[in-house]
């Protein structure tokens, strides 16, 4: 639910006198990402999303953000595209909040994505990571390795409230990581959050990505792994593995993994699934009692880990790869 | 925030089986209403709302709701139409919910009303007024003086934590209002929630009224009493006799009020105010803590309350009215 900032006819009227977007023809707030208040805007110009961000956004990382949309919809990635005001600049202030004018995406999000469709966002994330090339602003990721210890600690003393043995469990977990975490493998601008309610799809056509708020510079593949646990579990949380070859070869038609890479994978899709689970425990443990909002389960993310933890090698994510 | 019923892309598959608007271009649910799931759904036919039912709404109402807005439609009242599907029902089930699809006004609503504002909804108010006239099914209002003693009592025993002394200062306005109560007035559908937020504007012309979920069958006066209370007063609950002058000369443009109208005005103000202190009130008393909603203030309405109090005669409403 994604309204935190009322804006009113007279803030948008200031705002908008600074672009040449005709006049306004209608603004609704939309109940839509957790991070940022989002309104749908026409005006006679068409149709846009005025996007005000909130304090979990750092301001400071707004360039990059920006700038990043504007970088891969110039390379013709389908995302969305800061609109700019007269004076050439995107980043504005609405209501005393800094705030974008992105373009609006058509399509919808699929809730119960199909093989097509993990495959359609596999090709869409190689061709992301192949146009963030050259992408001058960089932005360390907010929610890396080093940062999942601390993450834990906030929610450390009432785990095993969650589920019994979780802390011993992500204890063994996160010194696992520690140990075998990568290094050396391609960098470069990854999405680090697609999820399927960040991509768009019509009639199976993928339409576009969005919400970019958690991009940075890490490793390729690690966007990779966060996708299998997003995209390839089935609602019992078992995993699918023509949906799980389906994305890794679409990928791969794009930018093949290095065999480094391939090595990787099962650590990298235990890593992403335990910075999951770590999020969702933290937002589990803070939600006040008689929330209208639910959180999300952080026990999928335990389920999916338990996964990962059996597998052998990256070919065990798909039918026939590599084979 | 509004949506407490998700709809996924195969509900909606699902449900536009039955009409004939083409594919789906976006779906997005909206942070608007209290009562209902809003969802702004774009497909090649145009813009339409998708609005699920949730339980505050009684599914025998539907049919009123949804023929009101019909009736009114046809007899020229900018307000959302219902769209039917090939069956001719506009009433539908979707993700278990009773459900409709209506038309999308253009517009956006005034957080600062001025005068001509005023105006405007004292004119539409009047010709939603008449052209209810011929409308066959009714409902009761059921938020009427006989209503709020037992809402009164749900939320008596804490009324002082509001404010001292409001116990007694309820229970005291609930006894004049019994025994002030006008019997013989006009009666017709009225709106009975007719707020800012429920009035588009483009460009300062009325472009619609939206909700009727509150509409019922009761003294035409006394919707005129909740516009006084909606519209007219100033953010530190003056009441503005410009503002106020200006909706009833409009609403008088197009029908006159008869000399008893205007004399039980002033009552019906209090019970207007009294009526939206009392759900103020409880939604207060409700909202657990820390809840991400915050509701809103129920002294406002006592403030209100407290200056019709005051009140001589429905002159003193507006600068020279009926003078």
């Amino acid at each position: 639910m994604a309204v935190y900032t009322d804006v009113g006819d007279a803030d948008l009227e200031d705002l908008l006198k600074d672009y040449d977007l005709g006049a306004v023809l209608s603004f609704k707030g939309i109940a839509e990402g957790v991070e940022n208040s989002n309104f749908l805007l026409r005006t006679e110009a068409g149709s846009f999303i005025l996007t005000l961000y909130e304090k979990r956004v750092s301001e400071a990382d707004l360039p990059f953000f920006l700038g990043l949309m504007e970088h891969l919809a110039g390379r013709g990635i389908r995302c969305p595209l800061p609109v700019k005001a007269r004076d050439g600049q995107a980043l504005r202030r609405v209501a005393g909040r800094p705030a974008a004018i992105i373009s609006f995406l058509e399509g919808m999000w699929v809730r119960r994505p199909k093989r097509q469709h993990c495959a359609a966002v596999g090709r869409a994330m190689a061709e992301m990571h192949a146009a963030g090339q050259g992408f001058e602003i960089t932005r360390v990721n907010a929610l890396a390795l080093k940062d999942w210890p601390p993450l834990f600690e906030m929610s450390r003393a009432r785990a095993d409230t969650i589920e019994p043995g979780l802390e011993t469990f992500v204890s063994a977990e996160l010194a696992f990581l520690e140990a075998s975490w990568p290094t050396g493998l391609p960098e470069g601008v990854i999405h680090a959050d697609l999820f399927p309610d960040n991509v768009f799809f019509l009639k199976d056509e993928l339409s576009g990505l969005i919400d970019f708020y958690f991009a940075c510079n890490d490793l390729l593949a690690y966007d990779l792994a966060v996708g299998l646990n997003a995209w390839c579990f089935e609602p019992d949380n078992s995993f699918n593995v023509t949906k799980g070859g389906a994305l890794i070869r679409a990928y791969e038609e794009v930018r093949p993994l290095s065999a480094e890479e391939r090595r990787a994978l099962p650590v990298l899709a235990r890593g992403a699934a335990l910075r999951f689970l770590l999020t969702r425990l933290y937002d589990w443990l803070s939600v006040p009692p008689g929330a209208l909002v639910t959180p999300k389960d952080p026990r999928e993310y335990l389920r999916k880990l338990r996964f990962h933890q059996k597998v052998e090698s990256a070919d065990d994510y798909g039918d026939g790869l590599h084979g």
